[in-house]
């Protein structure tokens, strides 16, 4: 069976995947922009973002691995949008504009339900409110034999980690403090969840950590 | 004045300084041996604890340094041994023989009294029962122009941290899961507490990271 990955996630030294007080210009909370300050030099980022060239060293091979062999993505709802509750109308269409770089389907987490949204280059949103269940069975279909990747935020990796659904897990540690802000690992107990390290590089701008389940 | 100091305290990647379970035969807790991983092929740990020779790279260089210009320590008393409560009587010496590492003094936080205990190699173990204010004054003194190092355990170092008086610290990330047991820093805003990071050095079996304050 394909597996549930997390690919690329970024921590900081205090655990934090992302900062405090989290708004439409500051997605990443309070000083949760330098969290991803490995990626951002990498090639993988700069063809995707800005259409340049870019480093091609231990960050940009496990940037370019993220995305290998991924047939469809879960997205929570703050990963997609700054928008709380019930959606106000069909204008807001993700944080990356017409063409997300994703490429294929993406299950986007949510109370509130909202048709598909189809976008340039492949990627069709899908709004899922019956819950992780779910929105993984849909993932799945959609994928296939590829694998499904969870992009995030830290507590919609929480919930499939504690239903014991990840199969692996890439973890970006930057050398930075966020002082606070979403834990992602904090109260859960990853050797009771079957995981070990299979993977610790590290990259010019982040030590990589890969953990494996079973 | 002299720096407060924590050096070479590891961590795993969850976080923990130590495992859960800890016991005589475990005092590390289940699993914490893999903690220290990185310093025990080091020269320096196996010229302190075997009188062979080790490794000289960055571990080790991280090693020594951790040890230089100290003049005074402070242990939370299970780093200096597994008796609780009242001590039935002098007989436990620490975990480390007649010729412990140190060759300075050693101020041991306790709420149980006991004689200032003498031992091989100028280290001599001060028990502080007036709590962490206390022990730092008398290892100040002790110390004078060096610095004083906290060697742990994590509750130990937590205080301090909380009361503002560490300067710097040197956490060494292993790459091992613990999954539970004692965290450093669950809880604690490094960043309100004035700490950044100010190196970040990949070794040959940990992440060094330094944070200092102010």
């Amino acid at each position: 069976m394909s597996r549930l990955r997390v690919e690329a996630f970024s921590l900081s030294l205090d655990g934090f995947g992302a900062g405090p007080a989290q708004t439409l210009e500051n997605p990443l909370g309070v000083g949760g922009e330098a969290l991803h300050g490995w990626a951002r030099p990498t090639r993988t980022f700069r063809r995707m973002f800005e259409g340049k060239d870019g480093t091609t060293g231990v960050d940009d091979r496990f940037a370019v691995r993220s995305f290998e062999g991924v047939g469809a993505w879960i997205l929570g709802r703050n990963m997609f949008g700054p928008i709380r509750g019930e959606w106000p109308d069909e204008s807001w269409r993700g944080w990356w504009g017409e063409e997300p770089p994703y490429h294929v389907p993406v299950f986007v987490l949510t109370h509130h339900a909202r048709r598909d949204l189809p976008m340039k280059g492949g990627t069709t949103f899908h709004f899922v409110t019956g819950g992780i269940q779910e929105a993984l069975a849909r993932a799945r279909e959609a994928a296939g034999p590829r694998d499904v990747r969870i992009g995030g935020g830290a507590s919609t990796i929480r919930q499939y980690l504690q239903a014991g659904l990840v199969d692996s897990m890439h973890l970006a540690f930057s050398p930075v403090l966020l002082g606070s802000g979403e834990s992602l690992l904090s109260g859960l107990d990853l050797l009771r969840l079957g995981f070990r390290v299979t993977e610790h590089v590290p990259g010019e701008n982040a030590t990589h950590v890969v953990l494996t389940r079973g």
